[in-house]
């Protein structure tokens, strides 16, 4: 349960950062959906430490092996279990933390509730956890686009601390133009920006944070549950599960707060036989479910909790100490954490598209 | 599973606005709590239409029954069900409605996903549905107060529009001053603004939204889990499935993403034997487990979608149309949200709860 | 949880036997489905206490109410609650069992699981309990009816402590049949000495036990999954789930043990464009996965525990005693426990057909 | 789903018997559990091919490789993941299999409910998927021996075809009597007599079944829900999960249908300060909940499917045709399936352990 999300695409992840590695299980996963390791791989190393002079340099190959569920390149619809072996374990680097707890990660969480202390340096806290959820999204990936055309999940780093980037609407925002740069922002300009601060920020061991925004199209009217499993509680979810996120919202948001309902309500018109509405603070959910809309959603990711500089904190047996982190950290999470959000918005919205077709046939 | 949320407590919840009633059945709830049906009638008469002046009409007694689970004033351990007759019910007022879509209702995308058009008014789309999760979140309530001394959740409105609250620390928060006015909102002098905005905003047919803040104490370390199941996942999700949601933040929310990391982080301090943060930027969730601290979060609402003047929009057969709403509506819906808020709250720390007790004993 | 079955057409059972009613939320019911409440009545009609003189005189009209869910005769996609009042309450005729465990029922347990005593007469340990069972059952019946032409399960009383029904094959075997006696045997000239056999021992104050068969027709292939949720696991389940149940055999069940593979195997045929079974020795289900031959099952029911008769026991404050109940009770079980065992079989193959059509639509 | 088992101690197999390998996620498990590999290994040496004259010759090693959740000995309370890497594949044995539906295996029914055929050779619905379940179960008995002093789960084959064993009472029924003969049954004279008809039935090509008893001790009372997830319900199901199974009965069973109440009830009687029951008739549960009564129930394995004898058949493309296996074969499956019954004895107990803990702290 801790680990699983889903009731019909349902995955389970284990594993933890300084173990022999990290995995996941995807469950009711439909057959002869076409499937390779390439797929997941591709996503993968989206993810990976060590692809960019702005993330980590932490050296994981993170090579997934299918260990089950797929044969000659289709799915059985059976459980899949994907498999990445650890490799850059260095245990010895996280001595001293292990009786520190570090500000503003889960260490003293751990304690408190496990009342072992988790291996350092992170164990299922480590964003490493989230090497089975892109892969699993890998794959909810392929179930959707094998039944619903046109459907794909953009997101992108939007800001960085204050810098803000622009964001091109329609065909102009597409995959080619956030992967153009090793931020992964839809916007060129502020790329270099944001990839100055993040390197300014690095050289002072220090860190920084910022807003993904995603948009997701193609998924059709109809999927999401009126009470609980609204559409958008799934996907806000999903979202907060995600290391360092603080806040998610859809469509209007925050600041959707400030309107009056006259302006912020989005009017239906027809186009052709399809119904449409001619504004989208919606952000393509309404009453839990989705309008056939483009859904879109920010998410806050607060600033690494990992800085290489002297911090007060306290240690295990309840004493004062100050904590000079030293291990290798990311600066800033989001360039790594895009294809994240991506990943569970394929999971999400999988679950809801098995749900809608067990529903309506 | 669409009506169901909890893993332990868990509460299934049905009913349309225009039926016969609606209720609610709760599973897991430990035997030997004290409960009476006034603990529950207390929170509905809260979340009641026709409450106060800034609020629907629309009457409303909302008494509830307890059908089951709860003898000589203590729980059974077996489900206890709870029903709330529907007793103001016009389904004549809504005949207009069932042919054209209102804007930013649930309307269209019901007939999207069912294909029949639920009852018009709003059937579970409507904020009747939730009567079910205040009542059971007084037993959530009853639950986490019998095992945890301190417990209480203080939800407040924060903002109305552009009004904003301020908020004061320690015991001035307190339910008395939450209470103290028609808003809900911890600050007087802003209330009565607040009350101002909204009884204008209602002359004219129009409707404002907002943001609530809630302030969650007595919440022990160690409740959550490490993956998908954390607290502010499981939070937000509560959060984001409660009607006209559109954002939610925990802690230092959007604006922590313009912090640097030596900034954000919550260093660690001893108080007595007790480790406490200096600063609560995290929100009291650390890698999704309390630490402890006050865990303080932000919901957005937005502006109630129904508005009493005339919009364009399309019927049911796909013309466009326009539609003027009568019927009866809140102008404002942050004074009845502040109940479901905290009930919601109650919930997911029940559940949370039971299942740390389930793992450690 | 505990009061919960099914993944995607689940419900949720509640209330005592001497509380206000009982009920059923049923979640997951495709909308568009015809439903009346006769549809559900004459299901409990068929489980009533009272309905002739070999079932106990309890006098319980259990006449079901539709709470939500459902509008002018269709399902509408949202939860069905259900409610049957209780009518006939007369808890002074259990006073004294308030002390002492009756022997083999589930006094003792409950006092040892909940710490506290549920309302004597049973609470949820009550044959009541399944009137939300029945009333749910009717309605996925109706669910798989509008999908699955020739579907159908006709369970009938095999035996009666020693005495055998004769089982007819194909037609033969149809509902007018069972429902031609009072018993619900599919034997007309069997029926009679079972008759004669219940009411001499309910003259004596004592109960008999016997064999429920079961046989469901119109199950297309593929319905069950491969490992635990296997679709004999679940049935076997949900029969051993009502009260008095003590075994569940498939097929060749028990007796099967005694052949040998080669006797055993079922060898497939191609019957025009269909491959079916020379013998059904599987009961229609191989590896866990439906085969489309009947599914045929049986259920072991003790005798009663309810006797009229002085039994040894101790109080529930330690001390040896005996125990002559008065009350009311069934002399046998099974006539009233075969809609209950079709019920059961519905929900089970309306989960399972509603999984196969998420996985493949 | 389909492959998961478990509320809150949570089991998720995966893997084919022609793949890479098998393996099991365990979710809940609590922390600071002594754990070893040779825990696991132990039960997975007992239902290990090769082990003994009597069983499939097929060569595999079965060694587990825990891959998360564990360091120094002890659980960490995060998932526990297990792999067994496949060695001994011979998928060129089996490629006649791959045209003709194998009578009494899953063959057609996985083509049914697919639409791929597993790879050859079973696929998921072989009983190598069983290794996980061993594997999690050896750490649900930790989890339980932790705990509950004196709990253990004892199964034996009772009967094989028409040979019956005699049962010792008390503690003359133990590990040592079951672990001293290859059959794994409780009478050494009757084990001789077993072996023997299994040997004759080998040679001639032809299987044979029986049925294993299991007694467990130690579990307390109060374990086990009152409606469907009662702990005869649930250990119904599990046991109904397993490859090969066609019936279950508990206490009593089939047979206590031919008795009257009078003669079926236990009575209850003070020993000391605890109270008990004269007869166990229940078989150790009453009303779905535990009474502190030794647990005693029976499973009935089928004849083995898989015999070297022609047989006809159908192909999956529709075509009457005659198989000949050959493959390597368990002629009795019963020796092997002694600690996958343990097991899932476990696994149930272990989850319904947690649940009270969690209802009652």
């Amino acid at each position: 349960m801790s680990s699983s999300l889903g009731t019909l695409f349902r995955i389970s992840t284990w594993g933890e950062s300084h173990g022999p590695g990290v995995g996941v299980v995807i469950d009711g996963c439909p057959p002869s959906i076409p499937l390779t390791v390439e797929d997941i791989q591709a996503e993968l190393d989206r993810r990976r430490p060590g692809q960019s002079k702005i993330v980590t340099p932490r050296k994981e190959d993170d090579k997934a092996e299918i260990l089950s569920g797929v044969i000659d390149g289709l799915t059985l619809g059976t459980p899949i279990g994907i498999f990445v072996r650890n490799t850059d374990q260095r245990p010895s680097a996280y001595t001293e933390m292990q009786q520190a707890y570090r500000p503003s990660h889960a260490d003293y969480t751990y304690d408190a509730k496990y009342g072992v202390r988790a291996v350092s340096g992170g164990g299922r806290s480590s964003a490493r956890e989230t090497i089975g959820r892109v892969a699993a999204g890998a794959i909810a990936l392929k179930v959707l686009q094998h039944s619903l055309s046109g459907y794909e999940a953009l997101a992108y780093v939007k800001t960085v601390q204050n810098i803000h980037a622009e964001v091109p609407t329609g065909a102009a925002l597409n995959s080619a133009v956030i992967e153009s740069n090793i931020v992964r922002t839809c916007d060129p300009v502020a790329a270099e920006k944001m990839i100055t601060l993040i390197e300014k920020i690095r050289s002072e061991g220090n860190s920084v944070g910022g807003v993904i925004e995603c948009v997701v199209r193609g998924v059709p009217p109809g999927l999401g549950e009126p009470a609980f499993d609204r559409l958008e509680a799934d996907l806000g979810k999903a979202m907060l599960s995600l290391p360092a996120t603080k806040g998610f919202e859809i469509g209007s948001g925050f600041a959707g707060t400030t309107m009056t309902g006259l302006e912020h309500n989005d009017e239906f018109y027809m186009d052709g036989k399809i119904v449409r509405t001619r504004t989208n603070r919606s952000g393509g959910v309404q009453g839990g479910i989705s309008n056939g809309e483009e859904i879109i959603f920010r998410v806050a990711f607060k600033p690494t909790a990992t800085v290489l500089r002297e911090q007060k904190t306290v240690t295990n047996t309840g004493e004062d100490t100050t904590l000079s982190a030293r291990g290798r950290h990311d600066p800033c999470v989001l360039p790594r954490a895009v294809p994240m959000v991506e990943a569970m918005v394929h999971l999400v919205v999988a679950d809801h598209f098995l749900r809608q077709r067990a529903l309506r046939g």
